[in-house]
């Protein structure tokens, strides 16, 4: 392993600040509402969004801020998503102008962010109160990336965040992570927000480039329930502080970083699958001897995405038929009868289906290894060279209750 | 209206017979399991099937015995698909055999169909019982049509028949129709299994031009769970007894034939999309001012297939906001600022979303407006003049249930 998992979330790489705190966007006191996330020093920085038609006005703004390649900090509120909201636009350019007087930073070196109910006008007074608040909260500390992680969750049952070191040409790097996710999560993109840094130094080209490369193997392989949503972002912030030679493709240290990040990438897309709105399991579907990389990734969407399976998994039925099914109704031209699928925890492994038809098995021993808390779907297609994963989760009657009754 | 809704489902056009037995396909002897529609002469006969690249066994057999464009009997089984099933293609043709030997046919005019578990061997001996018995059952009446209504159901609540009357050049038409849905039901084919009749005079290849014209627009515009199943099929034998001219494109007739074929096929749309799995409400939504008919229709299920937007309908909560998201994922390059919706029922109609933006109402009349059984969701793009409907049903509890445990 080239990389290895260190504590501190998006404060693990050198040069970030992070903090997290309540500014009344929600009635609940305790929750908070607000992080900022700030780089000592002003960062390259490269982004992902939602391929959603309807978009959040932030994101039209981050497009612009961002379109110099550089960036110092991050602005998100949970709560309300500021889309279909009236002055939308107009607010969020408050936001920044705000966060800019309190931080001291160029209005354009701010990236806003927000989620939440969508359709519902935000307010200016909030954040008022709120970035004086989280500035003079700010922390380099593991506490700040947690704060952090906390004031973007909606219905997220747990913070999220993760980081890994590695080394590049000798210089000790890292890569941190937080996220929140939960409801609305399908490709592209399906992580609702996810802001990541590093202390890697990597021109603003190079780091786009790699992160447009990760994103669709790993967070575009995420469903919870097939809603993509108006507001998914990705962005990741590169200080430079730890002093390696800028990242150049085809050297090692190039590959040592885009799968450093792949890493951190796959370890977030378990987390927000795992905690899908509802779950009670993860479920990670891995697909091979697909013919190529988009067919392989199109069915394990497909599987993972199917409310059948999903129900399925949920009441520990080995149904492969569902599995079958799914990959049947997958667009792209492949042959189905030589597909095999096994069902995988760690309280063992069954062969289900072979060659597209039943393979004998012990439906007790199935539903032991499918009442396990994570649950991998292993497909061969036997047609191809070609793999892919993608992540989910159970469809549960927690799903229906927080979705029939999100704004009340 | 040219056409009046009769009683006597598929019985009620001249020139047919059904029946529905329990010959043990099934533990249950109280749940019929098996189907004979048997028409007095030799029909044209059209049909449509499921897209899925897993399909039934029985659907090999179908296409082949209709290469000539003509057929006699449908056999239909419930409680094992034939799918992913050994020596399920054998087992198809010899259930053909005995029904032609019972019945006095050539077995390439019979088509068989079956529904129910996918990957579960089938065995003949049911069959070999059951034929006989449903054979000497066959009855014109409206009680036949019942009978085969009723065996052909799996998770449906209820049986589902509908029939409608109208005139060709001063002849009595009529078109009758039962079908099975609930589960594994999305477009294309959006219904598992339907049966049509019409004693109209119809040619083979008219008769299957209408029917491929008239399923885009009505059965593939169903979703209950996003899952197109592996044995939908719909089938419409025409006996011709009704003494029509021949039908021909471009005449009134035809025109009427048509306008009353998809009468029948949308109010077997709603019945089947009304008794999704677990569904607690009817939706139907019904979108205006798109640029072009797949826009329209694209847009109409994007949202009927939304579970965040079904959940939201089983909680009676007017979460607009969902909906744009759903229309704004929906693949096509329209503007999305022009959007307006509204929300109706019984109840009466609340006006949400105006050019993509909160539209002011009353969450509580709203509240009473989603609280009844069907709910129409009018949804106008401002763009162009196409409009398309799709139906669907409420994401529940009682999915999950059912879903979750299904094969215990």
């Amino acid at each position: 392993m080239p990389y290895q998992t260190v504590p501190g979330g998006i404060c693990a790489p050198r040069g970030f600040a992070a903090a997290g705190v309540h500014c009344g966007i929600r009635h609940n006191h305790q929750k908070k509402d607000l992080a900022i996330i700030k780089a000592d020093v002003r960062c390259a920085a490269a982004a992902c969004y939602t391929t959603n038609k309807v978009h959040g006005h932030p994101i039209d703004i981050d497009r612009e801020h961002l379109r110099d390649g550089y960036a110092q900090a991050i602005l998100v509120n949970s709560g309300n998503a500021n889309t279909c909201a009236p002055g939308g636009r107009e607010l969020a350019l408050a936001t920044c102008e705000l966060a800019a007087q309190t931080l001291g930073l160029p209005a354009d070196d701010i990236l806003p962010s927000s989620t939440g109910v969508i359709g519902q006008a935000m307010e200016l007074a909030p954040f008022a109160q709120g970035i004086p608040a989280a500035a003079a909260a700010l922390d380099h500390s593991a506490a700040g990336s947690l704060a952090a992680a906390e004031a973007i969750m909606t219905t997220d049952t747990h913070p999220k965040q993760t980081a890994v070191e590695f080394t590049l040409s000798g210089k000790v790097c890292r890569i941190g992570a937080i996220a929140k996710g939960s409801g609305m999560i399908h490709p592209n993109m399906a992580t609702m927000l996810l802001f990541m840094t590093t202390d890697a130094n990597v021109a603003p080209d190079v780091l786009q480039s790699i992160l447009s490369d990760v994103v669709p193997a790993t967070f575009n392989q995420i469903s919870v329930d097939g809603d993509t949503s108006t507001n998914d972002t990705v962005t990741l912030l590169a200080s430079g502080l730890a002093g390696n030679a800028p990242l150049r493709p085809g050297t090692a240290d190039f590959d040592t970083f885009v799968s450093a990040l792949t890493e951190v990438a796959e370890a977030m897309c378990r987390e927000l699958a795992g905690d899908g709105e509802g779950a009670t399991k993860l479920l990670e579907c891995t697909v091979s001897g697909a013919p190529d990389i988009a067919t392989a990734r199109a069915v394990a969407r497909s599987v993972i995405r199917s409310n059948l399976f999903k129900a399925a998994m949920f009441g520990a039925d080995a149904n492969w038929g569902r599995i079958l099914c799914a990959i049947g109704y997958t667009p792209g031209d492949f042959d189905i009868s030589r597909t095999c699928v096994w069902l995988k925890s760690a309280a063992g492994e069954v062969y289900v289906c072979e060659n597209a038809a039943h393979h004998p098995y012990s439906e007790e021993e199935a539903t032991r290894i499918l009442k396990e808390r994570e649950v991998d779907i292993r497909i061969d297609l036997g047609c191809g060279p070609a793999a892919a994963k993608a992540w989910g989760c159970d469809l549960t009657y927690d799903y229906v209750r927080i979705n029939g009754d999100y704004r009340t």
